[in-house]
């Protein structure tokens, strides 16, 4: 009623490299067999919250201060998996490939950039206040229904805010209850729901529907709210030293097509990729770091010829190619899904676009988006700067501007997936194990270390020395402390996906070790000096 | 008189490794060596700004508009090497040692947190205003001098602009020359400059100091001036609203202490790094990317037990490790300085500090600072926050709220540091050459791989699979176009430090190919199974 999704029927598969060629082994320090259960999805937001606070991979900011609505901090671990993350989308979009080269434009340009790219007038939400307790709220974030009785009277209204629909129709429900009370009706039958925006409502229905805060009709007409941020550069302190602060790195490519095109050796069609911070000054952060004020954007860029049988091919294949990228740093395929924006949800400027959606505890929502913008934003700029953005095509001898492909992906609601999806629980042993299924690429510890004791000289020295050789290259976790099954679990945690045991046999007898898979908890046998090799594959994909 | 440095004799010197165990070879691609000349120290910052925006290292902001003054976007090359310079310095500091761990806070915190800091009522410059052409100018930038005669009689003053000391000279020389003039003076003898900050002016003096701007007694007395940029969170736009653009990234480390102390297992001694952008609302932004507005910082916060005596050694480590991964990344060590904070350029907090200084075209400047501040920030956020950040020692017993040693580097300035250092130009076969000489660990692009010839299919094949193999590990650049020679100076001029040609040999008798080195011109030949090792070695220092 609130949100369609269009779900695709199966995406391909992407195997992880197995651990073929190496001995399987059950060993002093093997476990059972997980119970592999189904992997809970109706694990709530309180519990993902809880999780990142207490592993330290999220923090809200500021907690010492009581934080600040919509502002986060990456812990340890967080900073590792967003670190990940963005080296795994720069490898994939961009150096690996030829035809898409790298830009880090800073966060406050020349103002003029967002008059011309529409966002000084046109880059707002619509927001509704409630006189009485001054609470704000976003008006296309409230929905409202008329309570109709069987003899299709308006008895009064209901206001709910924006949530799953379970919990809309529950709320409602409620509401309903307390005004048939109110009215002396409590036997009347209601009729459905039939929701509407009250973005939407007309000033005789704005004067009946009940602000959520007051559960009075205390809330104003809706007005716009610009969700740029504002500040002021240089000493004076007037409209003229007005600058926003970003809200999209997608306009600093626009800022330097030329410039990229001049220095580097592309031609179209070739992209331009950015990494960075933005802000919003969202009027109702919420969802964790799914909208917050502050957050990081993966964007690309992708110009190609003009002309409409030329972006639908583009377009499609940017859709795959996202897809196999989420797919590729172990984004749970059971839990994505496509929206086709169509009618009043495409853009004015846009011919399509298509967002990929995941599943969150809260509901399925836009993960990223994959649009085809046609010249929109280069001929935005041609006409606020005076400045020619055109290409010249070599081969076809033409002069156009190029249209353009833009996939873009939020950093921190890609990291939001992936907790989701990693987050599990099985059995071991017959004891309740919580772990953390990271994909190795993106994993912020990939290795433990483990000397099966910690007063043996000889053997600790041998752990140490691999211990050295790895952590040059991979984030890796010396662990001696506690017995060895209280340590793997310590690495499934975190989501370590790799530990390794260095223990009597490895000093005395073969010179190997063990490597226990932590989804498995399978555990192979390896020679030292092939532990690099062997880890490689796994976690970089190559050896 | 301005700036003083006291330079330690020699650094340890860092080799770089070699190529031992692999043939040298002339073969048909091979150069002349290179007339080595002596590395330019004395180009001017107009060539490097120049070689910036040419190469697609550093382009003004908002270019199109005229750029933003303070404001600087990062190109392909220059992200690149951005990201590269990062990651070394995360491997170095945090992922290979234990005893450091990483955190990304948000750029906004609460603004209370502002207020503990000190920066809401400290954080300012001293500013004055040109009444007559509106200009401003930093109080502590501009820097006069009486003018006196051999008789003791001051005849005016002079003004002159921050600069190195000839420069000043020079221009304090022309002030004088026009004021004898005006006093139809000409013949006078006059005392050497004693200059002081305009800062530092009596109101009587400010009456008769000549405005930089103006050229008359124009200038206001200094007032200080908040450089923390301002913005409005939330909806409403009043006081309650106001925050700020971090200034620095080391206050988030301050607020998440507890955080990390609760979810990570350190003890002290122990430390926090962080990577990010802070802003500053400098009022003569300048130098190109080393005084910017918008900037990114890597810092660590490293906690020691309190004490006079626990603290210097700390922080002399702190200096040799700081020192040991500049030159670890190719900073030239014969420009690189020291300087001991004393007196008054000490913080009234900071038990001591030293900076790392550099020759910069414009200057030997700070390059980065290593600070010891005691327990100042941790105490200012106990007292505003009202929760207490003490650490509890398990081995002694006791409470105490930790010191700490602050190693804080500039990433932009250590750019310019590195470009500075790896701008060269020598000659070979008698026509002269620029190149960048890049680390290979911080190179844009590692290795471009060249087939000899591009119509002979069997050999681009060849060439291909190899530069597929690669380029999954590095950045690397595929150029089949133009004579080799011309191909070897383009990678030489974006500071590519390995180039690889596959020739007809390559695929007719020995399966090897031929790796140039970009600063010797030498070129090895190399089994192609073995160049993922050879350059695994010299990129990453590991095989």
């Amino acid at each position: 009623m609130l949100l369609y999704f269009f779900t695709r029927p199966s995406f391909g598969f992407v195997a992880r490299s197995g651990t073929k060629g190496w001995r399987s082994l059950a060993s002093t320090t093997a476990e059972t067999a997980p119970t592999v259960k189904e992997l809970p999805v109706n694990y709530s937001m309180e519990e993902i919250v809880s999780l990142c606070k207490r592993r330290g991979i999220i923090f809200p900011s500021s907690e010492i201060y009581n934080g600040y609505a919509g502002f986060y901090d990456y812990g340890p671990l967080g900073c590792e998996l967003k670190k990940n993350v963005k080296d795994a989308w720069w490898r994939f979009f961009v150096t690996s490939r030829e035809d898409v080269v790298g830009l880090d434009s800073s966060i406050i340009h020349n103002p003029a950039t967002w008059k011309s790219s529409g966002h000084v007038d046109g880059f707002s939400d619509p927001m509704v206040d409630c006189k009485e307790t001054k609470l704000r709220f976003r008006a296309d974030q409230l929905f409202f229904s008329p309570v109709i009785n069987e003899q299709n009277e308006i008895l009064g209204y209901v206001c709910v805010q924006e949530n799953t629909d379970e919990q809309m129709v529950k709320d409602a429900k409620k509401q309903v209850k307390d005004l048939l009370k109110t009215l002396d009706k409590a036997g009347e039958t209601i009729q459905a729901f039939s929701f509407k925006e009250v973005n939407e409502a007309t000033e005789e229905e704005m004067k009946q529907i009940p602000s959520p805060a007051s559960g009075k009709p205390t809330l104003t007409m809706p007005r716009a709210f610009n969700l740029m941020f504002q500040t002021q550069v240089g000493a004076l302190s007037d409209e003229s030293s007005t600058a926003y602060l970003r809200p999209e790195t997608a306009q600093g490519i626009f800022l330097n097509f030329k410039n990229v095109l001049t220095t580097s050796r592309q031609k179209i069609p070739f992209g331009i990729a950015q990494i960075g911070k933005a802000f919003r000054n969202e009027i109702t952060p919420r969802n964790f770091i799914f909208r917050s004020r502050e957050f990081e954007q993966m964007e690309v860029e992708y110009f190609i010829p003009p002309g409409d049988d030329v972006w639908p091919e583009f377009h499609q294949k940017w859709m795959d190619d996202s897809r196999d990228f989420l797919l590729s740093i172990g984004l749970r395929e059971d839990l994505m899904g496509w929206d086709v924006h169509k009618g009043d949800k495409l853009a004015h400027y846009a011919q399509a676009c298509t967002d990929i959606t995941f599943k969150f505890p809260f509901g399925e929502q836009e993960l990223m988006g994959i649009a085809a913008r046609g010249n929109y934003d280069l001929t935005q700029h041609t006409e606020g700067s005076g400045k020619s953005l055109d290409y010249f095509d070599e081969l076809t001898k033409e002069k156009y501007i190029p249209y353009c492909i833009e996939p873009s992906l939020g950093v921190d609601r890609l990291m939001l997936a992936l907790i989701c999806s990693a987050y599990a629980e099985d059995e071991v042993g017959g004891e309740k194990r919580s772990l953390l299924k990271f994909d190795p690429k993106v994993a912020p510890i990939k290795v433990a270390v483990l000397p099966l004791v910690k007063n043996k000289e000889a053997l600790v020295t041998v752990a140490r020395e691999l211990f050295d050789k790895l952590r040059v290259r991979w984030n890796c976790q010396w662990d001696a402390s506690g017995a060895i099954g209280r340590r793997y679990r310590r690495a499934d945690e975190v989501g370590t996906p790799f530990c390794i045991t260095v223990d009597f046999d490895t000093i005395e007898k073969d010179n190997a070790v063990t490597i226990r898979d932590r989804d498995t908890t399978e555990q192979v046998r390896i020679p030292t000096d092939e532990v690099v090799s062997y880890l490689s594959k796994q976690i970089d994909g190559y050896a």
